[in-house]
């Protein structure tokens, strides 16, 4: 019931497969493109546990992800200190209590060694090294206090950067904007073992009577590859509450089931998978329509995806793909383009095309949207568009997700004023027919290239038919 | 990825059994019966989520233990006002945005009516109703700040709670320190899934090739009932390392895996079960011969436990009956009560034989030792005793934690101080012949009655013929 102990050698890095990169140089080389950007000295903490409900019984420890970058391994109360390509490592070593209850954890000189840290210090000697040092805020608030004593200056939220610290999150983000091949072989293991926990989901789906059985039948699939959840799973035949993370839903044969679920590697790189499938095996003739439409749109964002490309430009093709299929299907009334000027694919396309995916499922959202918005960037003040978390030209190395959806929300659909608005744009009898469609989502993971972009997820289906196959199989 | 909405009507309170009294009832006994020991008004907060690696991908919120035990459900940023068994809630509504996220989230009034609030208020009033309140403090940092501001003094960690603080944390140990019929129910069920999940462990053994695979069968078994792990599971075949929470290590035939895993009920409530049983079904023959050593100290203080026994005693008759077992398969060397004595026992069984169970898996461990100590009494400065986490007589209605257990740990065998002191008193020869006992523990849950003992966990087995069935069976 606490902080992860490390209590064998070297299991980490022997987690990184020997025919890729091997992490020790693919660390050193992150350090050294740093100081091509960075003259000042940088201080990164790889932060605490946060208590749960009382001290003892924490939270899994997560390291901050800007250090687990430089740093590789998801140390506990660590700080490293990178200047000109070198690193030195700030850590204590085991007491005799952590001996206790821990086992025989890590050395400082051997964490030294294995991260390739030129020197290494007990903590205490962090305040000798401290002068003149940019950081980046960690989550957690008693380490985040720390470094502001430390630093003798206030290090707060990062979205609200200053000065070095600003240089040094622009510095950071230019790093990890495109990905290297220690850490896209990291999200290819971290994309096969949530492409495998879909499908345990949808297997369970022919015997399970509730929401949680199937969250549960996915997660396990994570757990026992020694992963975890990227973030809170969405498991949820109301896929119209977009943020959902309860399960206490019973399954019905008309329903939907919407799976929002990503495993994270021990070393804490993301995949992030939508799929909706019939909890029955087969898409009613209405969910299947709409299931298309979504599909289209995802299908055209990828096809289209490359360097140079703007990821705006995406979001607003998704968009216009999904006002012709409302069009088609009768729900929407007018011709697409128009359509998205007045925002009308908002009523059942609220939030973004996706997002960045890295070391964060939401890669580098701690830095508000330093990351996701090119300079001069900002986000639009019009509904559904804000929402946008992307808006900078593909380059080969970034991964993204590409996650149409359809949704009936009823705090956009029963608004009297957006009813009034679209009062003529949308045929409100025909929406009606289509009440078994209430949350609909596909998403993947889409690593950019030159030319095609490569799906990480591709070996899980979109195609209704072979969801429906996976779904019924035995 | 957001906090937990709350998204369908009275969905926590169908989790109580129609049986069982009515949680509603329940609660408001608890507030009368705090009335009686406080004549001061009490703010309790909920808390809010803590940040996982950035601001929106927020660990699983758990709300405080003290606002549950009086207001019964998992709200996320609440405050409730108790005074002379009035309550009073102070929670916002939903905002447009919340509704788009979260769905149609619970009102103010809604939540006021279920949890017998006698009334409501948004957030922004709580300052009028804050003068003169005792409070204890939450475990999320960003909450305790509020709190401190509102109150206008530092609420510091619990343990060093000053004044009307401290008076309202004693009146609140009164209360939780035995458990009212909704506990009980509530803990039962938290006891037959964590029965469960041990037996899936068991189970999933038999296929299984490393420790990650069965933890994730015993937490599926956990979240397919729609609870979650009260703590970070222990599952290893390196029991030796007492807080052990990776799950890295290769299962091989020869190895004893120990499973220290427990669920936590929608409304908060824990279990705390340990089973150790062989990877290969079969215990050696000298693991048996531990393995019965520890359940003989199991069962003599499950037999023991009753109202008005004192759990220290339960203690020392524990370490008693493991040092007499290990003289008689010739690992200690004397007579069990001089070795208990000589504190000869804490060699191989350095921690206490439990805790008080509740709505945390340490009860009240927030609280320092205001809980789990006697007024008067403090922690032993010997080795071993100092971790006894419990010094109470037991009374009707507790419910406790019995485990004893057995470890070869590395920093206290090979500590050269105690192979010094011990030289004597343990055959070091014989000792290396039990090298495959790495670690070894049983624990159960048992509810405190005038008479027998009720273990809520009794549907495990702990004897080793059923246990190599339970592992072996198809
Ligand atoms: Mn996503
Ligand atoms: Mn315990």
């Amino acid at each position: 019931m606490q902080s992860p102990p490390l209590s064998c050698d070297r299991v980490f890095l022997s987690t990184v497969p020997s025919n890729e990169q091997s992490l020790a140089q693919a660390l050193q080389q992150r350090r050294q493109r740093l100081a091509e950007q960075m003259d000042a000295p940088v201080l990164l903490w790889s932060g605490r546990s946060s208590a749960r409900n009382f001290p003892a019984n924490t939270y899994p420890f997560r390291a901050s992800s800007h250090f687990l970058y430089f740093a590789g391994l998801p140390l506990d109360n660590v700080v490293i200190r990178l200047e000109a390509g070198r690193m030195e490592l700030f850590m204590d070593d085991p007491t005799p209590s952590d001996r206790l209850w821990h086992g025989a954890s890590f050395t400082r000189d051997r964490v030294a060694e294995q991260i390739g840290a030129a020197a290494a210090y007990p903590l205490y000697r962090l305040k000798s090294f401290a002068e003149g040092v940019a950081t980046i805020p960690v989550q957690d608030a008693a380490t985040r206090l720390q470094q502001s004593q430390l630093l003798n200056r206030m290090i707060t939220p990062a979205n609200a950067l200053q000065g070095m610290d600003q240089e040094l999150a622009r510095a950071i983000v230019s790093l990890r904007l495109t990905h290297d091949a220690a850490a896209i072989g990291e999200m290819r293991q971290a994309a096969a073992v949530t492409v495998a926990a879909h499908r345990a989901g949808m297997q369970a789906t022919r015997t399970a009577k509730t929401e949680a059985q199937i969250r549960a039948a996915m997660e396990s699939v994570i757990l026992s590859h020694n992963m975890t959840p990227a973030y809170s799973s969405i498991v949820t035949v109301h896929g119209e509450v977009l943020h959902n993370d309860r399960y206490h839903n019973p399954l019905q044969s008309g329903d939907l089931l919407l799976a929002d679920v990503g495993a994270e590697t021990e070393l804490g790189w993301a995949a992030d998978v939508t799929r909706t499938w019939p909890v029955s095996g087969q898409f009613s003739s209405t969910q299947r329509q709409i299931y298309e439409i979504v599909l289209a749109a995802h299908d055209v964002c990828i096809e289209k995806a490359r360097s140079g490309v703007e990821y705006y430009d995406l979001h607003q093709m998704a968009a216009t793909v999904m006002a012709a299929g409302l069009v088609d299907v009768g729900i929407l009334r007018g011709r697409a383009e128009e359509l998205v000027e007045q925002d009308a694919h908002t009523l059942f396309f609220p939030h973004g095309i996706g997002h960045l995916l890295g070391l964060d499922v939401h890669d580098m959202e701690d830095l508000g949207d330093l990351a996701g918005y090119e300079p001069g960037r900002h986000r639009s003040d019009r509904f559904g568009w804000c929402y946008l978390r992307l808006h900078r030209p593909l380059r080969p190395g970034m991964v993204v997700t590409i996650e149409p959806g359809f949704y009936q929300v009823p705090a956009i659909l029963e608004d009297p004023d957006r009813r009034e608005t679209y009062r003529d744009w949308v045929n409100w009898e025909r929406l009606a027919e289509f009440a078994d469609v209430r949350g609909i989502r596909i998403e993947d993971d889409v690593l950019i290239t030159e030319a095609e972009p490569e799906v990480l997820t591709a070996a899980l289906p979109t195609h209704p038919e072979a969801i429906e196959a996976w779904v019924s199989e035995i």
